[in-house]
């Protein structure tokens, strides 16, 4: 057996996400501090997230844990859900954290864009891109083009009375 | 109209997330740069999500994007997982960043850990937080209760050869 450590435990979620400071020192355990961040219901996704993180972090710097444990939801057929969330979340959280406004696409938003562009269909989204930013070739790889879509059908739509919703986060919040 | 402005374009996967940069002004687009970051595949979730977040926060930082535009996944039945999945990440990506090692529990073990004390049922997680570490009240709200239940499960979880598997993050790689 090792000697005493601290242990972070976490219960993640969105609406809110609790945490517990444990003092476990073999067979004894001590708590030493819990609490919860429940950031506001109608903050953009990037806002609450950030809050949740600034949270953690303040209590992992405060209380110097060695060790962290979450508490794991992922099941079958959610799987790729979550991880889809994940990826989101640290994107979301990079900007939120340089002060940045952020825009959502659906992807269906996106394939409308290229299909106004009369290139309808997912993998011709690197020729339209191609085209329509003078490139010598399509950029790749694919997943670099679709990101370059999305900037390309947020640079249309800002100018439109649509855009203010999507770059204040309220259309994300409608979403929900 | 307004003048120009840099917009960060990101199509987010655990696999590989794409960015692109875009300089919008009036009718004319230019593709800045663009790129993906794909971190390795048998890592750890959390250093998986470490390694998109520094990338995206470094191309942030480097190219001082005026907007971000993110490719939204969220459908119907799959929203709750989504978002499940975010505030994971955030508690991961913050364990991550000061260096510690993170387990993971499912709700099952947590359960089984509780029942294993005579005290079996959800509701009940609060009480044997309180009796095991000798609250003079339950925990409150649920949510911290929770979080400690996590922390006492491994405390007592590390001390067994399963515990490497947890701390050192092979433990979630097989789930994926």
């Amino acid at each position: 057996m090792s000697g005493p450590v601290t242990i972070l435990g976490i219960d993640p979620a969105l609406t809110c996400t609790g945490w517990g400071l444990l003092r476990a020192d073999g067979n004894s355990y001590e708590a030493l501090d819990f609490g919860t961040v429940a950031p506001p219901t109608q903050a953009p996704i990037a806002e609450r997230l950030l809050r949740i993180h600034e949270a953690l972090s303040d209590v992992i710097r405060a209380a110097h844990p060695d060790e962290v444990a979450v508490e794991d939801f992922i099941v079958g057929y959610v799987r790729a859900a979550v991880a889809v969330g994940e990826a989101r979340a640290v994107a979301l959280l990079a900007a939120a954290q340089a002060g940045l406004p952020v825009a959502l696409y659906k992807p269906l938003e996106v394939k409308q864009f290229v299909t106004s562009y009369g290139r309808g269909g997912k993998d011709q989204v690197a020729l339209m891109v191609q085209a329509l930013l003078n490139l010598d070739e399509p950029p790749t790889p694919a997943d670099a083009a679709d990101a370059l879509a999305v900037a390309l059908c947020h640079a249309l739509k800002r100018g439109s009375p649509m855009a203010a919703h999507s770059v204040f986060g309220t259309q994300h919040s409608e979403l929900r």
